[in-house]
């Protein structure tokens, strides 16, 4: 099986989406060889079918998006499901638009340049417009400038998220799940590139995250991250 | 069984938290007598157990808290469960947590002086008291005066609640489950009370919500509704 990722310059592999999927196959305890493309690689490597990574290939062929990916994986591997019924797919999907509304979104404006920054030299130009395209005509260092006026605001988005953590020790439960791979997914991405630490010292954030990077190995722990609070 | 409810000076229950119980009760197809109360009537209704509704009063006592409620609903009346699994609980949690936060926050910005105005005549001292502390120290009036420039954030609050209802006709998929009634709850205590329309004719949403006051024999029609969109 052969997993396509984005990665930057330095070979770090940082697209959110691509995360839940590595969480996913250590789930299942499926084993993958890794594909690295770096952000202007992507649109010409699946003859069009994709302009985006993750891409899952096995014996079956290329199945898009992340996903169609996780249904496939509970159907062509059924042991260990990430969705133990069509309900829990559904809380998990309503979960992740939410979860991406809020908390990716203040993520973005805080790591912006910063991914430009780590990108591979050849894609940066690309990265630069497609985004500046985002930011209503500013540039992406004008945009950074603000960057720290828009620390309460993640740490605002995250209150729902706490909320959850001070019940139980996974937003699934008692034990992880996909709606936990998927925000894992968003704050590894964004430790693996941000230069800021935007969280307090003390909040039950972290302590999931950490928990997190310790599963399956601490496959998470392969990157160097940023620590999300100074 | 008794439910203690919220009501307005006409008699309407009016508390999004209320209308999640009355949507899990007709779930399991359990009967109860409404208890109206006022705003100021609710702190002293309980002998200082509760300063909210809903609470549940059954055999076993007085339930406070909706969730506390929903749990005890699921192991006194086990069958239709509410929550399947305890991840389904904690899924629905953590949609409760992130769609109250962006949903019903940008309905409070909308509404909360129509709430003051249908609310019983002796109520409406403490509602404008209570309510003006959390808007920064401007009354009702003013803040109401901004009211249409905040129908835009509404509607992309509901951004994430339609990307779930293009794949599904309800948020847990394809039958209403606990995620929906209590967004439901929120779109009946908003469309109450409300004297503006904010969502555009062919919003998905509209449709959703007018399939959720199908459910149980129209329950939720009970209500004199103001049309989510002009």
């Amino acid at each position: 099986m052969k997993l396509y990722e984005l990665v930057t310059g330095d070979g770090a592999s940082i697209s959110p989406y691509v995360w839940r999927i590595k969480y996913a196959l250590a789930h299942k305890g499926l084993a993958y060889e890794p594909v690295p493309l770096g952000f202007t690689e992507i649109p010409g490597a699946f003859g069009g079918r994709s302009r985006t990574v993750p891409v899952l290939e096995d014996a079956e062929g290329q199945v898009v998006d992340s996903w169609a990916i996780a249904d496939h994986l509970d159907k062509a591997y059924p042991a260990s499901p990430l969705f133990a019924t069509p309900e829990t797919r559904a809380l998990s999907l309503a979960f992740d638009h939410h979860f991406l509304a809020a908390v990716a979104r203040a993520m973005f404006g805080l790591c912006v340049k910063d991914i430009h920054d780590r990108a591979r030299p050849e894609d940066q130009a690309y990265f630069r417009e497609s985004r500046e395209a985002r930011l209503g005509g500013l540039t992406l260092e004008a945009f950074a400038a603000d960057r720290d006026a828009r620390v309460p605001a993640l740490r605002e988005a995250l209150g729902p998220l706490r909320q959850s953590l001070a019940h139980t020790p996974w937003i699934c439960g008692a034990a992880p799940g996909y709606a936990d791979y998927l925000a894992l997914g968003c704050f590894i991405w964004f430790a693996a590139v941000s230069t800021v630490s935007p969280l307090a010292k003390d909040d039950p954030v972290i302590a999931w995250f950490e928990r997190g990077l310790d599963l399956y190995d601490g496959i998470g722990r392969e990157l160097t991250l940023t620590p999300l609070a100074a």
